[in-house]
């Protein structure tokens, strides 16, 4: 179809697309045949809206209509419907003059959404919307600019894939794809009387396990003539053994793989194959888990956890940089008023989630978006201060699932982590206050932020141990130092010098202190430690836990890698077989460690208006790559003897790095900062920055 | 089938099944052709619960499971399913000893619900239900205790009538089934191709006017062999015309009445035939109006609305006291969190739902209730109270509909009127704080109703007009003597003897005061008027106002009538011809009046566990009926010589009556009160009490 003078497109209530589409999603987990729904609240779209827009035409105009649902066309108040003309195409006429129209919309399986267009308007971000709850707002809209094109079914894009292998065993074949991979299974010229039964496995285990795979379809045959038959439900997998009821046959198997395109804006080289194969794999690893939304893992829980996102988000954004898909996930994540328990019922991932705003924020800058979740922001966090206790901390109510981690520690009472995460969201909270013009909020954010970060010190600041203790409960300290609450004093620079110095030492890097065995956390304590400086080590454990999975035939990164299990044990997670997930989105960790602190890319004020590079080969002869930002990519590149970077297509970057004798640069402005420290500031859009460091005695 | 051991019942999310059926009746309202979906927010069931429930069993038990929605077992707090038996019927062993079995339901459609049934044990009251958002609370139940009979269709009761009469007109058929009546047609052995076009109306001239009348329906049939075939929507008629394309014939017309099955437990009969078959004509108009919930009318608006139903209930309590229907009626009128706007928009309407909860339980004495809606009542009313302003009063937001009447008055700023209801709804707040043992909410509330109560009678009692004026806008008295806030003062008892008297000669009886004209706030009139001792009035007002309607052939009453108005425009409202309402619940107050102020019975006590029984003659030869109560039904009977009452099953009640001479009791504790007034006392459970009052000079 041809685009009408004004670009019309779909619009609906704001948030319940996502609302919807998380509800939609959420529940197609199947655990052995059975439903899994998500052990949290599933919110619904509204069903029944009405949409409003005042025209103002000098001739009557003719407006054609697709609408999603029942609907009714009322006009400048009255309460007797305009007629419609329903065939060849839905259309009405408005007359000249300035009217308003309003259209009623109801629709409770998809959310009520419409279209219109005509000669000088149609559906566009001017429209407002009520769920009839007394509240105008602005619609929203997405990329469903066609009129035959409803948000009912999500814009994925498809591939088919032929098998890598076919293999005989006894009753069937074993199907492998060559990688994980995700979507439907599609049977050529089927028939026969009977089902064709589908085992998925990640590993080939899981599928040669039959019903003891998590998940498993019949597909129903019922013809004499040979037709197609494609499974109806996707799966994740890259193995399936396929068994067939007697008399059923077909000719071909073939894969029909989902995914949402998305390019790769973030790039990596460097002189270590393994590295990079680290790199790529975790970019198939992210790229198979977002979707409609960041999910966990595609095979299990396929569910949005805030935790998990918050990670996801930061790995995205060195990587695919797709922020339709961030804003999904916070939106779905966020859910409809009222907030009566944490996000995914945990403590700590409602505090994630103000986090992810303000990563966001930072890396894209977009305020219109902080501005339209501000007020759910706000709920959410009264719902927080609504649960203080008298010290002004939070504790977890009964109800509440207190996790940082899976690992043995004390929940109860006062937890010196959570009120770290707590400080953060407040000192979140007052940022967005202050950005969205609520000043009342500003300073009262700010105040609780004050006040909160000078109970944790004076409380768990323990300068013996060098570290923030545990926590408090029943008003007794438990002095266990523990890694959590240093991680993320380290990660939101609530450190000074000398207490930075005291928890790299005496904590991140004590042995004595409990491990960290969790992808999920390790992600977080890595980050601390490249804050730390401890570079080298970083990478050299990227190349040893991700490289020990490469090592096990992996083709995406995995949920958790213990590389003490046995082999036989390692898809084992939960109490069962299989139940790991081998295609797990904080898998993809390497991405952002590899970004932020080797090619040393971050924005130091929202959307990369600032930034800063920071390259270090961390014993590597060279490394290469691209950071994508709002506007452009940053690239570098860095070996021994130069550095090149590429300047975004806006923003001003300082390039930090060391150089033994005076480097020489082709433009810019260079400072010497002290020491064999230079900066250079990068002011030219686009710019090829070169800088030359001399004979190879750089210290990075 | 036959009942097991124990009684096994459906279950669900508490207030979800009224929730969810609210939101699919709302929307059935059809004007000429487009849906008519409510201008309030519709709120929708949690589509992803799970119940639970703890068994200590001697034995194994083989447990049968119905489900509403797709479901998965769990036993234990295992995140591994327990598989159940599919076929031939879905059943589930339950070990012994004592386990804790959850099962997750997901139904996107109707209401997530199950069934289960064992030997011993099956779902029942002792289930617990969450919606996954930290709250466990027992499940709720209604009459589906079949297995076979899951929550998702209505228990209707359905008639086949044929028509009174068929007219053949100018290329189709009038049919008239004799009166108002609702529900679907049937064309038997219907053949042809083409199409079936129904026109009903309530009144002929609706059903002539074709696509002018509020509903049509057109019924497809392609069949060349006669086939029956049944509209889809249930209407509201008397008369339907009918029109065929060529080609289409069918044998006969058959009407299937939709209907509450209900028993009309109040009745009454009089020397005045009149009023008689103004009684039985009410009755049939609410009864039409009573079904999945209480509706305004059943052809227009066919919607749910708080202030309408107040009256139907007081209405209802004197007929059939079918109290589910109350019940499901303030749960759906009441809705989800978080409150955003007032029950359909309206400020009013919001405090009429206290009222309305208020009545309930003061005839029903049904205290679970009460306690069941709690917390949704006291969120409402701290919506309320964050609504106040300064002066601690309401005023109308600029989304609120601030109605009181349909009638010129000022509506801006502090109505007197608004002030009344939401006085009376503080202070049933705190009697219900009270009942549930919330005795912070008892006393703080009952401190607001007191504060409030002294604001109204400071600012708008004006002594020399002997009423309360109309309201404060902008600091300014509106002194405009009005009748909406002396009538709700006097229904409140909020006044003193002299203020009665005062409201009765200078405003109530006053012609000089700008006049009632909808039947909704003249229910409230009249009973004011009751209230005041003017019985004769009212009644003579009832047999002239709802007689008019009978002389111009009314078979239900209206949604409001004018005798001034020509015949012509008599169902003409809102600006449109036929959108008046012939089939309107609160047409049916003349039961109310009679019941409670000619047969004078009414409830002191919750749930008449002590009434007063006060029988007046207003004129009649003889008046008698009976008054449903929880527990019975109280039986009366007067005339000139003698009064009959018998008692119902429970409770204390208190007879009064006049006089001259010392009356002749059968039973019962005699007690002359002053005057010629005297007050029997009656103890005994279901006894006839009958009083000889002498030679007919009784004053009554």
């Amino acid at each position: 179809m041809q685009d009408h003078l004004q670009r019309a497109t779909w619009i609906w209530y704001p948030d319940d697309y996502e609302i919807w589409l998380h509800q939609k999603v959420s529940v197609l987990r199947q655990f052995r045949g059975y439903i899994c729904p998500p052990s949290w609240r599933l919110d619904a779209a509204y069903t029944s809206v009405k949409f409003r827009k005042t025209f103002d035409l000098t001739e009557p105009e003719l407006l054609t209509l697709s609408v999603q649902g029942e609907f009714v066309l009322l006009m400048d108040g009255s309460m007797t419907p305009i007629p419609y003309k329903k065939t060849p195409i839905t259309s009405v006429h408005i007359p000249a003059g300035r009217h308003e129209l309003t259209v009623n919309v109801y629709n409770d399986r998809e959310i009520p959404a419409m279209y219109a267009s005509g000669a000088t308007c149609g559906t566009d971000g001017t429209w407002e919307v009520t769920a009839l709850n007394g509240k105008w707002v602005p619609v929203a809209s997405w990329t469903f600019h066609h009129i035959e094109q409803p948000p009912a079914a999500f814009p994925f894009s498809y591939e088919t894939r032929q098998p890598a292998a076919v293999t005989n065993i006894d009753g069937g074949v074993i199907v492998d794809f060559g990688r994980e991979t995700f979507g439907t299974v599609s049977f050529l010229e089927a028939s026969g009387q009977g089902g064709i039964h589908l085992y998925y496995g990640e590993s080939l285990e899981e599928a040669m396990a039959g019903e003891g795979a998590e998940t498993f379809d019949t597909l129903a045959v019922n013809s004499a003539e040979p037709l197609d038959r494609t499974t109806s439900v996707t799966r994740a997998f890259r193995y399936i053994q396929i068994k067939t009821d007697p008399g059923i046959s077909y000719a071909q198997i073939e894969h029909r793989y989902e995914y949402l395109p998305m390019e790769r804006r973030g790039e990596f080289r460097c002189s270590d194959p393994r590295l990079n194969e680290i790199w790529e794999m975790s970019a198939h690893t992210l790229h198979i888990n977002m979707r409609e939304f960041l999910y966990d893992g595609m095979k299990r829980d396929r569910w949005v956890w805030s935790g998990d996102a918050n990670l996801g988000f930061l790995i995205n954004n060195y990587s695919f940089f797709e922020q339709d898909v961030a804003k999904r996930t916070m939106i779905a994540l966020r859910g409809k008023e009222p907030v009566e328990i944490h996000i995914n019922t945990i403590m700590d991932y409602t505090l994630y989630w103000f986090l992810s705003v303000h990563d966001y924020y930072l890396y894209t800058g977009d305020l219109a978006f902080v501005r339209s979740c501000y007020p759910k922001l706000v709920s959410l966090m009264e719902f927080c201060l609504n649960r203080r206790n008298e010290a002004g901390m939070l504790e977890g109510y009964p109800e509440d699932w207190v996790f940082i981690d899976w690992a043995p520690m004390e929940r109860r009472g006062e937890l010196a982590a959570e009120q770290l995460l707590f400080c953060r969201s407040l000192e979140a909270a007052a940022l967005f206050a202050g950005e969205v013009g609520d000043s009342e909020g500003e300073a009262r954010y700010g105040k609780l932020t004050g006040r909160l970060r000078e109970t944790i010190y004076r409380l768990f600041w323990d300068d013996e141990q060098g570290g923030l203790i545990h926590g408090r409960y029943e008003g007794e300290l438990n002095r266990q130092l523990l890694k959590y609450p240093n991680i993320f004093a380290t990660r939101f620079h609530y450190l000074d010098e000398g207490q930075r110095e005291a928890v790299r030492e005496k904590v991140l890097k004590n042995d004595a202190v409990q491990k960290i065995n969790t992808p999920f956390m390790r992600f977080y304590e890595l980050d601390a430690l490249c804050l730390l400086g401890e570079h080298d080590y970083v990478f050299q454990e990227v190349r040893e836990y991700w490289g020990g999975m490469l090592d096990l035939g992996a083709t995406t990164f995995w949920e958790e890698y213990d590389p003490a299990i046995p082999a036989e044990r390692q898809y084992d997670m939960y109490g069962d077989k299989f139940r790991k997930s081998l295609c797990h989105a904080w898998g993809a960790a390497p991405i952002y460690l590899i970004g932020k602190y080797m090619l040393g890319v971050k924005p130091t004020e929202p959307g990369y208006s600032r930034y800063q590079v920071e390259p270090k080969l961390c014993g590597l002869e060279w490394i290469e790559g691209k950071v994508p930002t709002p506007d452009g990519e940053i690239a570098v590149y860095m070996d021994a003897w130069r550095i090149r970077v590429t300047a975004n297509d806006s923003g001003i970057g300082v390039l930090k790095f060391k150089c033994a004798g005076r480097p020489i640069v082709n433009a810019g402005e260079l400072t010497a900062v002290g020491g064999d420290e230079y900066e250079l500031l990068l002011t030219s859009p686009s710019y090829e920055y070169e800088i030359e460091l001399g004979r190879g005695d750089v210290h990075a």
